[in-house]
C-alpha cells in the first residue's frame, strides 16, 4: 500500500559501519580497499542532500565487492553504492540513519573485453562513460550513450540509473544498450550474467530490473554493452522553428526522409538562449535576434551519404512546409562542436541563474505543445516566473524549469518551490507523462513516486525489494522509503 | 538453491477450478465469459505436453481478468494464461496438478489507440501479431516483430514470451518493442502502466520483468507498442557462402556499408534446403546444385535509396572479398515472397522429417563457426545423425536441429534425445551461449534452467516469484518448478 514502510524493520534497525564492523571488514580486505572519507563522497551536485558519514571502501574486484556486501548483510549494515557521484536525485548519499558503507566503484576500472566484430564491449562498473566511448572509438565503433556528465559518471551508476542523454531517440537508454550484467546481489551472491547475446530467454529479466534500480537491489560490478557502427557522415544544424508544434512536425519530416539517421533532436527555447548572455556564459546563440524556439538536430549517416547536404535538403523542405525560417548548418567539426557547446551550456546558465523549481519530465510526443501552453498558463498564474523548457524533444523528454523574473534571485521564491512542482507534476500526470524521465527517483523523488506512482506497481516494487533485500541494506532510503 | 521448490506449499496445495469455485466465479462474470473447453486449449504444437483439463474463461475486459485472478487468488486456484497457443515450450498447458482456470485472451481484441505521429500503438492482449502489423501498415507504419506464427499468436503471449523472429538484429525482441503494459498481478491488482513514453525512470522496470516472465508473474492485458517508419525500399537476396565464417564476414560487410539498413540476416544450410525436396515441401531452393550454406538477407532502406541496387553492390563486394560466389537477388515482390517462403518452409520440412533433438540456441557471434565445427564433431560421435543448423545468424540465434540419417525415422532414435540435447547444451554453455534463445523456458526447459541457469539468478527469480505470487497460482510449473 502506498506510504507503508517497505520493511518490518525500518532504517533504525541497521547497524553503523563503524567500530567492530569496520574492524572485522578490515580483516577480510586488503588495506588498499579502504580510503579516507573525503568530502566529495558526501556531496551531490544539487546540494540538496549531504551524506552523514560512513566507511569508504573501494574494492578492486568483484570478489571484494561480494565480501563487502556479505559482511554488510551479516551485520545488517547499510551500503551506498557510489559511482561518479554525478546523479541528480540524491541516490549517492545517505543523509540519515546509521553510518553506511560507501562502496565506491572507482577501482573497478578494467575494460575486460572488446569484441568489435560482435559489437560488444565488456567493462567493469568503475569505467567512466567517456572511457567506454573512447575504447569503442579506438575499435572504430560507437557507444552512443552521451550525457553532460560523461567524463565523470561511471558505467555501473549509468546503468543503475538507466541514464538517457541526447541520443536516446535513435539508440535507446542505458538499459537498452546493456546485454548482460555481473552484479552482487544483497545477500552477497554474485550473479554472473555477462552474456554477449542479443537473444536469451532463460528466465526473468534480472538485467533490466537491476538497470534503473538505482543500487537498491544489488551492485552492478560489470556490464556487457552494445556497440554500433560509427556513422560515416555526421552533420549538425540549429534550425529556428515558430513553435513546439512546428518542432514536432520537423521531427516527423526528418524521420520520414532520413529514417533512423536522426541521432539527436533537441528543443531549445529563446528564453534559454537568452540566459547565456544574462549569466555571462562563454557561448552565445548564433542569432542576432533570439528566436522563440530552435531545434538542434544531428544526423549520423552511412558511407555514400552526405549529412550536411541532407540537412540542407531538410531545411529547404522545412521552409516550404513553413516549419523553419532560418538556421545554421555546421560546415566544420569546429562549428558542430560550437553548436553543441551552446546546447550544453544552457544547463550551466540555468544553474548560475538558479531555478525556483526544475522538472525532468517526459510526455507523449503529440501532447507536448498543448502541455507547454497549459503549463505556461499555470505557472504564470502562480507568480511572475520565467520558464525555460528545453531538451530531448525527440524522445519526449523535456527539462521544464521555472525561474524568477529577470534581476530577482531564486532565494526570494524558495518557499514557492513545492507549490510550483506540485502544479507542474499534476499537469504531467494529467497528460500521462512521467515526473522523472531520466534522472530517476533517488532520495529526492521518493515522495513523488509515492504520490504519482501506480499503486499496483508500487506494491510490486516493495514486494520485490523485500524479497531481494529483506534487511534493507542496499541504498537505504533511495527509490522506496526505508 | 537450484532444485528446491519455490513455495512452502507445492502445486498440490492448489485447489481445482471446479465445483464451488466455478459456481462462485459464474456469479461474478457474464455467461459469455465462459466457454466449452475444446481440445485445442489442451494441446501445444510439439505434442510433448497435454493439458489435463480446466475451466476455460475468456474475459472481455481487464476488469473481468482482474475478477478472475482475484477469485483464483482467494480460492488458491491455478491460472494458465492462454494466448494463441503457439508457444513451443509447453507454457500454455498444465499437464499435472489440480485443474486450473485456463484464461484465454481471445476476447481482449481491441486496438485501443493508434498514435502514428508518436509511433505508438496500444493493443489489448488478444490482438494477434498479424493484426498489429496490419493496423500499423494501415497507418503507414511498421511493427517489425515477425514470426512464423504471427497469424495466430496474440500480442500478450508474444510479449510474455519475449518473442524474437527474423528482425531482431535491427529492431529488437518483443520486450524492446514494448513501451508500457497494463497487467493484472497475481493478487488481482491492475497495474495501469500503458505509458507512451520512451523515457520513464520512475521505479523498477516491471514492464521488462513481465515481458519474458511467461505468465508466471501476472497476466498482460494490454500493451503500448513502438512503431517505426516503413522502409521506402525493400530488397531480398539469397547469397551462397562457402561457410559460416564467410556468412559472419558478409554480415559485417553489410553492416559497414548499410549501417542500420539490414533488417534480416538468416543462415540456411544445404542440409536444410535438401530437406525441402526430401519431404515434398512445395518450394525448392533456387539452385541446381545445393550449396553448403547460404544467407538470406533483407534490406530496408529510406527514400532515395535502392535496396536492389545496394544488394547488387553488396554481392559484388562480397565476391571480391571471396565471401560469396553465387546468389539470387529478388527482382519483384513475388520473388521476394518466394525466397522467404523457402526459408519459412524449412521448419515445416524439419517437422515432416522429425528431429532426434531440436535446440533453439544463441551464441556470441564470433564463436559460431567454431561451435558449429565442434558440435558437428560431437554429434557425429554420438551417432549417424544429420544436422540442420539454420536461423537468425544476425542476432546469434541458431536453430541447431539433429536428424536421423536419410531414410530412417526419428522413432528409431527416440531414446537418444536426452543424450544429444545434453551434449549440445553443454557445448553451448562452454561458449557462454543460451539454451533458449527465443522460445523461452515454459515447462519443457524447467530442468535445463535449473541445470544451466546461474545459481544467483535462479535464487533471485525464486524470491521474486515468491514475492509476487506467494500462492503459486500463476502458470504453475512454468519457468520454475512449482
Amino acid at each position: 500500500m502506498p506510504g507503508s514502510p517497505c520493511h518490518a524493520d525500518p532504517m533504525s534497525d541497521l547497524n553503523p559501519a563503524t567500530g567492530p564492523f569496520e574492524q572485522t571488514l578490515r580483516t577480510k580486505l586488503p588495506e588498499a580497499a579502504f580510503r579516507a572519507l573525503t568530502p566529495g563522497y558526501l556531496e551531490e551536485p544539487r546540494g540538496l542532500f549531504r551524506g552523514q558519514g560512513g566507511l569508504l571502501v573501494a574494492p578492486r574486484s568483484t570478489e571484494e565487492v561480494a565480501t563487502v556486501i556479505r559482511a554488510c548483510a551479516t551485520a545488517r549494515v547499510g551500503v551506498v553504492p557510489y559511482g561518479g557521484g554525478t546523479g541528480l536525485v540524491g541516490g549517492q548519499v545517505m543523509p540519515e540513519g546509521p553510518a553506511p558503507v560507501i562502496l565506491s566503484t572507482e577501482r573497478l576500472t578494467a575494460i575486460r573485453a572488446l569484441h568489435p566484430s560482435e559489437n560488444v564491449l565488456v567493462a567493469e562498473a568503475g569505467v567512466t562513460l567517456a572511457e567506454v566511448q573512447n575504447a569503442a572509438e579506438a575499435a572504430d565503433r560507437l557507444f552512443p550513450l552521451s550525457l553532460a556528465s560523461e567524463g565523470s559518471c561511471r558505467i555501473g551508476g549509468t546503468l543503475a540509473t538507466n541514464a538517457g542523454g541526447v541520443n536516446v531517440l535513435r539508440y535507446g537508454t542505458a538499459r537498452e544498450l546493456c546485454l548482460g550484467l555481473e552484479a552482487v546481489l544483497p545477500d552477497g551472491q554474485v550473479w554472473h550474467g555477462l552474456k554477449r547475446l542479443r537473444k536469451d530467454n532463460t528466465g526473468y529479466d534480472l538485467r533490466d530490473l537491476l538497470c534503473g534500480a538505482e543500487g537498491t537491489l544489488g551492485v552492478i560490478t560489470a556490464a556487457s554493452l552494445r556497440l554500433f557502427p560509427r556513422p560515416a557522415s555526421v552533420g549538425t544544424a540549429l534550425l529556428v522553428v515558430p513553435d513546439p508544434q512546428a518542432a514536432l512536425d520537423l521531427l516527423a519530416l526528418a524521420g520520414s526522409r532520413l529514417g533512423g539517421g536522426v541521432s539527436a533532436f533537441e528543443l531549445i527555447s529563446g528564453t534559454g538562449m537568452g540566459f547565456l548572455a544574462e549569466t555571462d556564459c562563454p557561448t552565445r546563440a548564433p542569432f542576432v535576434t533570439l528566436p522563440g524556439w530552435a531545434v538542434l538536430i544531428e544526423l549520423g549517416l552511412g558511407a555514400g551519404q552526405d549529412a550536411e547536404a541532407e540537412l540542407l535538403n531538410l531545411f529547404e523542405a522545412a521552409q516550404e512546409a513553413g516549419l523553419s525560417s532560418d538556421g545554421v548548418i555546421a560546415q566544420s567539426e569546429a562549428q558542430r562542436a560550437a553548436l553543441w557547446q551552446m546546447r550544453e551550456e544552457i544547463p550551466e546558465a540555468n544553474r548560475r541563474l538558479g531555478s525556483v523549481s526544475s522538472h525532468d519530465i517526459s510526455l507523449p510526443l503529440s501532447v507536448i505543445p498543448e502541455f507547454l501552453r497549459r503549463a505556461g498558463e499555470v505557472v504564470a498564474g502562480l507568480g511572475p516566473f520565467r520558464v525555460n523548457a528545453f531538451g530531448h524533444l525527440g524522445d519526449g523528454n523535456l527539462h521544464y524549469n521555472v525561474f524568477p523574473p529577470k534581476g530577482r534571485g531564486k532565494a526570494e521564491f524558495a518557499g514557492r518551490r513545492a507549490e510550483v512542482a506540485e502544479a507542474v507534476y499534476a499537469l504531467v500526470q494529467d497528460y500521462d507523462g512521467s515526473f522523472s524521465a531520466e534522472h530517476g527517483v533517488g532520495r529526492l523523488k521518493v515522495g513523488d513516486l509515492e504520490r504519482f506512482g501506480d499503486p499496483a506497481k508500487l506494491a510490486a516494487m516493495r514486494a520485490i525489494k523485500q524479497a531481494l533485500d529483506p534487511q534493507g541494506i542496499m541504498n537505504p532510503g533511495a527509490v522506496l522509503r526505508a
